[in-house]
């Protein structure tokens, strides 16, 4: 398998799992069968799609790839059909969401730099690509998105988007730091889990028993 | 008339009265006129403006032709003045709303495909011209999009485009299909309205009661 | 210090402004202090980047230069770290948002108009910059966005764009004609705060007693 085939394929297991995020917070909230695959659709190739209308890079990838738009519709019909089994496979999906994050982030961040946007501007593409999705999905959903409310989600996101463009900048080796950026988000997102660590939250304002604060 | 003059008045009648949904939906929740207007513009305009936005067509035609922001304006004007009257002519707006859809997603389907996306790509992107203003007007008030909770009306979206597709890459004359799909999404909304149609929901997590599950 | 210096550093007190704004409401959400940072970068920069997504001019001017990163970074982690004694600059804060948004407007108007967009349009540009922030921020906690709901916001707003496409058609000096139009903004606001003026809400649907209506 080339490298480029690697890498749509990991792209592809990203979107895959994105969009069972996506399709279960739907079947959560009684959706019909319609809006569990838009949910699904939405919280797959919503980060990037912002990632390309934010790049000028229209019309986005999600369009002109019919991968793009055929594996996120399986999954979120295999949501909506088998979501009883799928909640005992929440450890792996999880574990699947994680990787995925750190796969999108990558993905976007060196997007962002080879369009030319400036190092602190690719951070933020990079973060969206990850998070954007989920946020679209929590939106629809009339939810405050869960990445902004608890646990290092976001935070995972931009610490991996930071190693992309430092790596970019001091001319590492770009396949070895990918990896290494990937990884490190994944391994930040799984540890978090295990840890319950949260985000500090602010003093003074109580909390709302939603996170996980200290 | 010509096709032209025919086509921009059919896109106008459209707008205004998928701005009668927007604003009266803000009227329901006692927004100020100013809120009343802006929903309207925004359930009216705001599909178009995603499927320009993705299309890379920007500024977007709304931004461009000052009859896409005055017609909802006046609409939405109307709505605020006039929405008791106008709760008497429920069924005349669930029509027109029906037939702005079928349009709307003929047009942005159509508008895809010019601009070189692929099948499956137009295919959202005419669904997306269609439900993507009433999906803005729903995020802005609060709500969980009720085009992904009940009723057959992004499914029947997606049919349109779907036939507008297929019409296109066959060769089938592209004004009697386009007539064909605009009836074929306008009917499906019509008789669903009618027969209290939904999609189905999961199984095994209950009903909320908003939607007419069977 | 050149008229351009000048003109850059009030967009970065509008941003710095907006971001404590954004900042302070995802405060009192009890986000965590990602959350935070996040509510506060998207209240001071969403405007901005929906405008020039709208205008094709991307990627946006925010991830192009730094400076629109860091300020409403470090803003709204002031506003976490010193919320309690932020609540006692509330006069503060309000004043500088009203001139933050006057400033905003105009700039998003002149900017439209510059790209070619025709005059209405260019109206709803200044105006979507001039609260496109605040909608995103009120989206993003689930709340319906403030400025649909009460107060000579949006209004001022619409104002404000209206007096910069005007004079710019009629070839009136652009310097003065902006000042007049950004201190109109920002004096309407001032004097509707402290009035407690509101724009009329619809009649027979009574009130939710979150507005001031009369």
């Amino acid at each position: 398998m080339s490298t480029e085939a690697l890498l749509t394929t990991l792209d592809l297991v990203g979107i895959f799992v994105f969009a069972l995020s996506g399709a279960s917070a739907a079947v959560a909230k009684k959706l019909d069968v319609f809006g569990v695959v838009v949910l699904g659709l939405v919280a797959a190739t919503g980060g990037g799609a912002m990632r390309d209308v934010l790049l000028g890079a229209t019309p986005p990838l999600v369009l002109s790839d019919w991968r793009y738009l055929v594996v996120p519709a399986v999954a979120a019909a295999l949501t909506f059909y088998f979501h009883p089994q799928l909640a005992k496979l929440r450890r792996l999906v999880l574990l699947s969401d994680a990787a995925g994050l750190g796969l999108f982030v990558v993905a976007g961040t060196t997007k962002a730099l080879d369009a030319g946007v400036a190092p602190l501007g690719a951070c933020v593409v990079g973060m969206l690509t990850g998070i954007g999705g989920g946020l679209l999905r929590d939106v629809l959903l009339g939810e405050i998105p869960v990445v902004l409310r608890r646990e290092i989600y976001a935070v995972a996101a931009l610490l991996g988007a930071i190693v992309v463009v430092v790596s970019e900048r001091t001319g590492v080796d770009s396949v070895g730091s990918a990896v290494a950026a990937a990884a490190l988000v994944c391994g930040l997102r799984v540890v978090s889990l295990l840890r319950k660590w949260s985000a500090p939250t602010p003093r003074g304002v109580g909390t709302d028993g939603r996170g996980a604060p200290r």
